[in-house]
């Protein structure tokens, strides 16, 4: 199946906005079996979008729009796309009460905008949207697929896991692709690949593998692809299942799973209530912790001292170690574990203390100096890392690097049990 | 002058890397008053990169393409081009002397392939690049300027700056495009729409309005093109002075403004001192306001009690109110503001309590309903709100809602101090 991408709207071509949806788009049709012909943006004018829409057919099976789709005048992906079929627009009442109970349920009014955007193509099969008011458009012509969604990146991800990929795979059987994704922390993408050397000669032509590497963490990718589906399904498995037992500790789950749900899952089993103490990552920690459903059950709370009185006064930690030390130290961390633990009834707690940038770094401490500490009542484990010189890629990365360090803590202490 | 934009590269159509290129030569050049067509990514073959070329040149006087000048043995854009304008390669020595002395300064040794890398289209004019062995070409045919430079992305800005966008500045010496953008907070697209009515009727043809909405914030972007440079940048002032003064409070700032930033100068020029008290939000609220460098100059910290034990203990929320009321509750929420503020030491504080989901729903208190608190020592003031019913978007939605509180608070304070 060939898809070709198309993005409308002026802010992408002024540059005002980056097109991450295209981005999202090509990696989830990737998955899917699909080949991407294409990617292009233009702006909020009929003649462009008519135009684009026309090459992209003569270069596809599937093209897959975005934007335009929102209640005010300067979005007309619709219009044009009535014009472009040759049919007209159709009052549709059900996406009008939707809006309304939408509304409600907001406590606010709708507007004469609201009704005019449940005009819509005769020919659309509408494709629902859980998280916005404007729904996809999904229409059929001479055996090709044209689909319309909005461009706000959650309404327009959430239409294409529940409504797109599974319509054109219904669509488009085609020979199977499958894939197994294992999930590392821990070490860079070229360390991974040395001590995969061996393993990658092995792998038959029609299994590829890639690594996708993102802040400290890499995933290696096994696409395969066979007219058999059966024996492919359990040739990956096989082959997971190998690079898995290859890499050991650095593997933390698989497919989609995320490494914070992998320490919930741990601490549930451990029985363990983990609290954290944040400096420099000012509650991207314990935001990461939260953003698991069911974090209630393991995760207590957190002190964000971004303060030293705060440091002090909540966390315990002593002035002088402050003055001796300074706020970015060893000592500080270690003092800031001990502190949450004992404020907030904790049996493991995670420290953090750094320079994020991008001022207040020195030559002894330049930015990007991160101190981590991870304990319980018994003991305090400390490092340092250093992160780069962008302060939102810091707070992101030394985030991860607390949360492997408290994985690590948790298998120490398993395995401490164990023997 | 019209430009169109081509970046040649498999990596970005199977969605490994974004494209940022785009959306950086865009804004140069909309800076330098040229028109974006379209922007369009393809893959590394030759038919392929053959017809975005055509249909571009189609659309536009300029055509800048990126990617595909390196020396591995995918990249084929030169090659292309030779094709494209029915020229042969010619080997360039001073190209081939400056890649020496380039390999040699860093100590390493060339390649044949970096040899390769110096046979030119012979109507081609090269581009000096200084940051890597591959130049820039600049081609022209029929009064179209076509332009092919390297994809790593300071190569590319190099040749921008010093080359591309002087030289087509002397060659279309043309009409300038200018913006303003006004940021606003606290409503909806179609409600600013409908308070804007009769301002957007009054819009010269060549100055144009769009909306571009995300997450509780809306943001208002003025485009427009005239002959006359200086009467254009004060008629953009002009408008954009009567949207502010129409939207009045809603608007929070200009431009590549930041809703955190703004309330963080609120802050500072008030002398106040900031903290948050999260439940629901579990630390992205306070991740917000810290992802403003300097933030610790206005902002303490975070208590975030994510357990009810952490909400008594810590912020002294009475257990009666939690039987009562529950934790999700506007008592709630207004004694973890005053218990934030006593245990914190802090001038203002926000609480924020609510069910972000997928679990933790009822009849009565259904997923994505939200308690927030904004107050001071002498008082409290609370408000509900219902966001939707994905987890991540609750927690996103409803810390912008926070922001907003407490930039009405700080607003209202500010008020009240002048009268």
């Amino acid at each position: 199946m060939k898809v070709h991408l198309i993005t409308v709207g002026d802010e992408i071509l002024i540059g005002q906005i980056i097109d991450t949806n295209s981005s999202w788009m090509a990696r989830q049709l990737n998955l899917a079996g699909a080949h991407i012909t294409g990617i292009r943006s233009v702006g909020d004018q009929e003649g462009n979008i008519e135009q684009a829409l026309e090459e992209a057919l003569n270069q596809a099976d599937v093209v897959l729009m975005t934007g335009g789709l929102g209640p005010t005048k300067d979005d007309i992906t619709k219009k044009t796309l009535a014009q472009f079929f040759g049919v007209g627009l159709e009052f549709h009442q059900p996406t009008y009460d939707r809006i309304l109970r939408f509304f409600e349920h907001l406590g606010r009014s709708t507007t004469p905008a609201h009704r005019q955007q449940c005009y819509m193509p005769t020919n659309a099969t509408l494709l629902l949207n859980k998280m916005g008011t404007a729904p996809g458009m999904w229409f059929e012509q001479d055996g090709k697929v044209i689909v319309s969604m909005p461009g706000v990146p959650y309404e327009m991800e959430y239409i294409m896991e529940h409504e797109v990929i599974p319509r054109l795979k219904r669509f488009f059987p085609g020979s199977p692709i499958a894939h197994r994704t294992i999930l590392t922390v821990g070490e860079g993408e070229s360390k991974i690949a040395e001590r995969m050397e061996s393993l990658e000669e092995e792998l038959p032509p029609h299994i590829k593998l890639a690594y996708l590497p993102n802040l400290g963490q890499v995933r290696l990718r096994l696409t395969g692809s066979q007219a058999d589906g059966d024996a492919l399904e359990q040739e990956l498995d096989f082959y997971a299942q190998k690079i898995r037992e290859q890499l050991g500790a650095l593997v933390f789950g698989m497919g989609t799973d995320r490494l914070e749900a992998s320490i919930g899952r741990m601490l549930e089993e451990q029985g363990k209530m983990l609290v954290t103490a944040e400096s420099c990552t000012g509650g991207y920690l314990a935001h990461l912790i939260t953003s698991v459903p069911g974090s209630s059950n393991y995760f207590k709370g957190s002190i964000i001292a971004y303060s030293n009185e705060v440091k002090m006064k909540q966390l315990n930690v002593k002035p002088q170690t402050l003055e001796t030390y300074g706020a970015v130290s060893e000592q500080t961390v270690a003092e800031m574990t001990r502190g949450a633990i004992g404020l907030l009834d904790a049996d493991v707690a995670i420290a953090i203390s750094g320079i994020a940038g991008p001022g207040g770094g020195s030559p002894d401490k330049p930015v990007g100096t991160i101190w981590l500490a991870v304990g319980n009542r018994e003991k305090v484990l400390t490092r340092r890392i250093y992160a780069g010189k962008d302060r939102l890629k810091n707070i992101e990365y030394s985030s991860v690097h607390a949360l492997n360090f408290v994985r690590q803590f948790l298998l120490q202490e398993q395995e401490a049990k164990i023997s």
